[in-house]
């Protein structure tokens, strides 16, 4: 048989869409089944991996743009909330029988477009058939200096709690695609907004440096602002205390939030925010703010850590917020 | 909210079934969402990832065991043939709806005996849902001599090409599997030995520094001995020429070739060997295979590199071999 013989079907698809994002010399132009990379001297690795699903974390019609863009992203906001900056990615991707090439040149182009701006270049992966829904796995590696990655255990009493960007924008968002008639006064504009921030995260990979340098302890908000800050006071053997009348919010989701008070438990608890939360001593709350606003990253501060244990949502009269479902869980 | 109502669903599964898998230090007792390595001073990484999926890659009524190093030592092969050393892996799982917990005991009891078996070490990863098929991905992270993994690229003139193990056997298993009295005339014992290779790959990780040390090129198994020398010939701008007779099989093999020899295309073309095929300098081969006696891993001189390009498989009588499907692909 002769060479081209050898290059199937597989291949031709990774030839046509995926090769052209090889660009990392390690990567080897997608040739071998490995990538090989030098790590940086005297700094940690730190990998994170994260899977997304049709119709669990995306829906069949979302655009295949926003479908790379929140496969890639998910990622990389693990690793600035850890402080660690990106260094590469390998993704798996199991395509079902009806996927059309347009869906997988979009697909294409945007991933190689991200991993471009988040300076993440795609070093690996494996592309293969499903009989079920479309199945995407990247694992990032990223790194920091030695023993630096920002963990959740590290929140101490009196620490400051702050957010970045604003939170419950992504789950007003699935609100208003799965109901649209509840949100039927909102703007144009507003519900670009939300529509928006559903399918395309923005990881905060610009505030690693500040992150690593400054937070006793972070996490990136995926299951819902209440839990995901709940987790970092379990970690950390302590309680926090967030204010619900501090938490940022999107001009859509002030507007959301003045029809409809009760949605403040989607807003708190909804998930898929991917921004930041993060605790700050005292002695380093004016760096980090510098350093953000330096980063561009708008950050707020929306609580703080106590002794004990638990975390509590005070509403705008002091009085604590009864949460029904504070963490997002798949299971 | 107090700390118990923080762990979702998703923690308790975590909690029961992956955390006793958190050994290394540096996976933080999967408590956070990423681990964190030291990269050995002065070596390279080397990253692979391959995702396997139910009905695609492994059969729904496959035992968990299989599925869960099937998983793990499919990249853990492709390690092996890029001569590295395991360092760690990165899982991640999307569970259908109907998953049982005993299946998933099995599953997570299985990848932490491979895991300590073959030194790799689950640093991470993310359990989810899928509306779909049973998903598995896993990133396998190794490490070489910097500048040292082995390429696919690297076969010259006049090398002589080598097989691990032997070939088919899996292939046949699946054939066993799907018209099992085509096999009738088989031995109990065989038919559980072409099964079992169906099921449950052996990486070659303990032949990895010898590959590095001797090998020109070299590749894992996966889509049939043919193509992927094939694509060790296609990368290296050269021709190859395997003789069938020399093709090492188990006797399982050869007794399934003797009641019918045509599926001797089955044997060449079928893959899921993850076996490794390489290629070996005249000065490199006594040394080679001193060195994979001393690793306990049979080794087989199966053909030869020659100037030109294509790859050819010469039957007993010396006449080329029509292979209709070279390669498999699942596109």
């Amino acid at each position: 048989m002769n060479d081209k013989r050898v290059r199937s079907g597989e291949d031709r698809l990774i030839d046509r869409f995926f090769r052209p994002l090889a660009k990392h010399p390690g990567a080897f132009n997608f040739v071998d089944d490995a990538a090989s990379i030098a790590p940086p001297p005297g700094r940690d690795l730190v990998l994170t991996a994260d899977a997304i699903v049709e119709g669990v974390h995306f829906l069949p019609d979302d655009p295949a743009d926003a479908v790379a863009m929140k496969a890639l992203r998910v990622n990389l906001s693990d690793l600035a909330a850890k402080g660690a900056e990106p260094l590469g990615a390998l993704m798996t991707i199991a395509l079902p029988g009806n996927f059309s090439e347009s869906w997988l040149a979009d697909f294409a182009r945007a991933l190689d477009s991200d991993c471009d701006r988040f300076n993440c270049p795609l070093l690996g992966g494996d592309t293969t058939r499903t009989r079920g829904a479309l199945t995407l796995s990247i694992t990032a590696l990223g790194c920091v200096p030695a023993g630096k990655m920002v963990r959740r255990a590290g929140a101490r009493e009196g620490d400051a709690i702050a957010v970045t960007g604003t939170i419950g924008d992504a789950a007003l968002g699935l609100a208003l695609r799965r109901n649209a008639a509840d949100f039927a006064k909102l703007s144009h504009h507003d519900r670009e907004h939300l529509a928006r921030r559903r399918l395309v995260p923005e990881p905060r990979v610009a505030l690693a440096r500040a992150i690593r340098d400054h937070a006793s302890a972070a996490i990136d908000i995926s299951d819902g602002l209440a839990g995901d800050v709940g987790k970092i006071a379990a970690a950390s053997g302590v309680a926090a205390r967030i204010e619900s009348a501090r938490v940022p919010l999107s001009a859509a989701a002030r507007t959301v939030l003045e029809a409809d008070p009760a949605l403040i438990e989607t807003v708190l608890t909804g998930g898929d925010d991917y921004e930041v939360a993060l605790t700050l001593p005292e002695n380093r709350r004016d760096l980090f703010f510098a350093a953000a606003k330096a980063a561009g990253v708008p950050v707020t501060t929306i609580g703080r850590i106590e002794r004990g244990e638990g975390t509590e949502v005070a509403g705008a009269d002091g009085r604590v917020i009864a949460l029904k479902h504070p963490s997002f869980s798949h299971f």
